[in-house]
């Protein structure tokens, strides 16, 4: 992965800022003949899109989300040409407006003062290409990016919100779109928790942060590339790239180091039809950074939003102790927005490594892992 | 990353199984006039060998490293010339002996049935390519790495091991190579809790995984590249590219999540030599990407051994159904030897990422945010 | 250099088809602080544009670009921020007609039946990805790259059309922007025998091929990375990435094929400033894939447009023979118009050293190798 | 391409100076299961070996290959597993002496100057990493490229000497390999005519260039990604990376400026097997940076040695003005030489464009260009 760009034959480049005219990005790669609806990716975006409940930012985005390249038109569906595909939303909510304080302060927990100090120059425009609307390039890529592996399905859940967890055993992935769901979350019995929470913290001014698990089922066994592009690795840096992200873990991730190889090893059996059944999933489905064929978990966490109604110190461009506080809009916990953001980039990872694989080998071996 | 390369700039690619004639690594794009001794890496590559105390393993390897190219020898120093370093160690125990059944089965927790289904061939000697004797070559790597970047200073230590962590109130860094701590431990207190601990894992023939944390000093503020080559993002990638690694993080890593904006963002204040001060370190020294002068800090998972003397299920190349029980050396916990590696993957992010922002810049700002 | 992006540090990204609805570049990783006006990129845009004389296509296109993201205004300038910067451009001759035939035809000489074979699909309208309008983004790249080295000039000129040649005991540089030459020529002179001999070959409805010539003055020497990415090497790809170019030599080029090593090799004296002088300039700028300081001169062959009035023998879709004769706009040389694109990649090749160079090593030399 | 690795997934390092204790390559991404025996790769390595005949240098190196990774044996062949496959030449000329002037002078014509410039630093011993020595490990790794692709076969040939060119009417293939065959002559009347001129060259203590001609047959068509990984772009890339290559050419090349359209475009009909055949060759295999499934034919430039007998000025790291004059071993034309050289960075291009190919689409197309 290269400052703007990631993916090796799936190649995802995005560009924009925050208050710019317009962001978007241009995937590479992708195979020729893939057809979708423009409403497949919109609706992605839709998932990811600001303003849909109190919870999240009240900036509004309609995202509205355009093909510019690498497609023939069939019918209402799209077909790629195998050419690279350019995606390009507009900014809406780009107001013209006296910025004043903001463009010589550093906000405390954002990136102002580092890309001040990296580049010279920064534009505080909204933390410009800082910002979390960088993301909705990637998940305009990653709608792209589930099409390209025959049965892919590449799902995510809000796990934990601040103090609070979900309770496992309640899990429900249909819980997940509902409308009376506010949190991506996949248990309904944390909804009425996660809600008084994070109104409390909301009239605080305050923010918490969020864990999201994202599982990924039918991946095929063989993906992953040893042994400096493992397929976790590469998931791990996907995730980790996503704004506000602090840490990432495959299956047991870091109750893994607590573990007994007895307690963590996945044993195997041979199936009915013939392949290896696995008896477990510690192992997240990947072994010697390769798909094992069971299905791809992968947690992440992201931190409180650093916006918050509290004055904080800080200093400015000319070298004096501030005071900031943000106004207005303001976002409990930018954790849960994150939910499509995890999916999109999963899926462009699985997708590159699909291509890499049949590149290498020549073929795409069945899933044989299977079972659990 | 790619394959078996990473790096952009500073770019290392390793080769090498563990039962082959030797392995290796090419650096390449090292800056030229780098002085070291040949020492300077031996010494690097005996503190991650196997054999040296009853808690790793006992495979007997004197890794010893040659330089075969890219230098010019300046009396007792080498001195690189800006083209490729070659380094090779070669294997001395590599035993040509019957490898029986190993050579058709499929170790539980291994690499050994991912390696066979994505190549349909795979080298079964001591679990060839995905041995973690590949790491030698990472550390070889690192130790040029860590000359790259004036006044950086790279150190890891063991945090946890299964169920006991260390009383961080005790940490010494001049500990970590004392004599009598063969845990590179921070705390010793904590040296006859893991002897005991370990002592009965291994006399049971279990594992336990472990937590190692890397802190890395002296990296100048603004290295990183939004939004997809990350310092995080890219320190990540490279410490879940290490055997057995399920989950990394970043400063206040997975417990992010659970703090207030409050409690998690790092506020500033002018110092008195006119650059800003943080006045805390939650976000392990990284800000969007880009690090903030503070000392970076980063943690990985590494999970419990798989190869254990309890019998496992499994399957074989014939598609039958196995037990399988690890003879003879057995390592009761991998995450030990995993200190110098982790320091030596942090070291070549961070040397590629010096190198890359110098030439996107054309400077490197000194270390402005300096703190705590 | 991998699908639809070159440059390693300065990275152009391209994307957009002949009759979609718009095209554009990504320049990824320019340096920060990059000062240039939008009518700088315009101007370079306008040089390659179609329609200026009746010796090349007669398509009418604005070719007006917008800058998207990247840059901060300041007065009438812009001055870009270090993140990328995407540019685009809209198609207005975007002609929603019957393509007919054309959808199913394969035209000698161009890329259809390979684009058709390769993805199995192919964007038939006006060639697609294949046509030359992509090399519209390159040029607003290049505008973009002649800014980020200092004292850069990079220069091109026609030096044969067909089986004319120019007298280059008459190369005047000032020319070649004069308003009464529409051919990019160095030698006045040239002009009305350029222009009887394309008039000819205009109205027997054929074309034919031309030799461009790329000069780049003021490249510090040491630029290139021995020995995958030497400066030679990367012009090469980048002229030859070129629509319809054939071949490509530096310096000599293939006469130097024909030399002794005394007549070939150039010779050097210390200068009066105490630097080195190249007596002679054979080597064409660069020895053993770097930079000397003295001019870089490439050459380029552009095949003749294929595109021809005489009905031509060739197969469609369904298998059958068909005979194929251009209609309407026809380009009797399309290699005129190649000018500015060669400047531009040459312009981007070399940025992209500048910044390598700056990299690994931490300074630019000084231009040392002045001289001739 | 990129330091000194190049291809995309077919991925080749090479390493070494010419006078330290070996060199090598690291061939990264090669498929599993390809089978090979080392005698194999020797054998190319003896065809590119110096010593072998009074027109080339005669330095004495056996040029011996070890394979050191990436392989499984079985019999008396080897088995690449999918990782990486390093191969190690030690150098066995490889005199320690005293360099006396040599190492502070630079020789006009070579990469002395510029190396020194760059890096600051220069392995003056034999020329260092600009020696052609290094062109041994691209040998061995298009030893194994040719394997890659199915039924890919790729042939060179010397075509022209200084002055003197073959007659094209008189190409053998099959008396390129012949005992009395010094050149990589095609044409048997060549030898005498090539005999006598370079040993009037040789006897003068000058030398001459030569011209080259690659041709892979073979090549499925489809293989190339437009834009930027042309075929015939990573082709001109690869060939201008060769020491002393000033220039490349593909199927007409630099002539094809000169003819017209009609001349130029090669007609296609279907053929008796239902595949469209192309009724010439002129684009050289490729059209619009794809392949065509015809043969694939370039051609490059080598300039003359540089090192003669004739004294040259130049000037010293002292900055004092000298004359050089090379003594000793003497190689009258490196062009002969580059005939292994040419077809193994052929080889390497194509085998990462076939699985590139694949990786993007899933299937190599049968060559339906076939044809003439």
């Amino acid at each position: 992965m290269s400052h703007n760009t990631f993916g090796h034959l799936f190649r995802v480049t995005t560009w924009g800022e925050s208050h710019g005219p317009a962001l978007g990005c241009v995937v590479d790669g992708c195979p020729p003949g893939i057809r979708f609806r423009l409403k497949d990716i919109q609706d992605e975006l839709d998932r990811r899109r600001p303003g849909t409940s109190r919870f999240v930012t009240q900036r509004r985005e309609p995202d509205q989300v355009r093909v510019l390249s690498g497609v023939l038109e069939d019918g209402d569906e799209l077909v790629t040409t195998g050419t690279p595909v350019s995606m390009m939303i507009e900014n809406v909510d780009q107001r013209s407006k006296d910025y004043g304080e903001i463009a010589r302060q550093f906000r405390p927990g954002h990136a102002d003062w580092t890309y001040q100090t990296k580049y010279g120059i920064r534009d505080y425009r909204g933390g410009g290409r800082s910002s979390a609307r960088e993301t909705a390039a990637r998940v305009a890529a990653g709608a792209l990016a589930r099409r390209v592996v025959p049965g892919l399905s590449v799902h995510g859940a809000v796990v934990a919100i601040g103090e609070k967890d979900i309770d496992r055993a309640n899990w429900d992935w249909n819980f997940i779109e509902a409308a009376d769901n506010p949190f991506f979350t996949p248990d309904p019995a944390s909804v009425p928790v996660f809600s008084d929470y994070l109104d409390t913290v909301r009239k605080a001014g305050s923010s918490v942060g969020a864990i999201v698990e994202i599982v990924a089922e039918g991946v095929p066994a063989g993906l992953g590339a040893p042994v400096y592009a493992k397929l976790d690795q590469d998931i791990a840096s996907g995730l980790m790239s996503i704004n506000a992200v602090k840490g990432v873990e495959i299956g047991e991730g870091f109750a893994a180091a607590r573990l007994t190889g007895e307690d963590n090893g996945d044993e195997m059996r041979m199936g009915n039809d013939g392949n290896p059944v696995f008896l477990s999933n510690h192992a997240g489905g990947i072994l010697g950074g390769i798909s094992t064929g069971q299905p791809i978990v992968a947690r992440f966490a992201v931190k409180p939003t650093s916006s918050i109604l509290t004055p904080r110190r800080s200093v400015d461009l000319d070298g004096k102790d501030v005071k900031i506080m943000t106004k207005g809009r303001h976002d409990p916990c930018v954790g849960i927005r994150a939910v499509p953001i995890g999916e999109a980039m999963v899926a462009c990872v699985i997708a590159d490594h699909y291509l890499r694989h049949r590149g290498q080998t020549g073929r795409v071996w069945g899933n044989r892992g299977g079972g659990q």
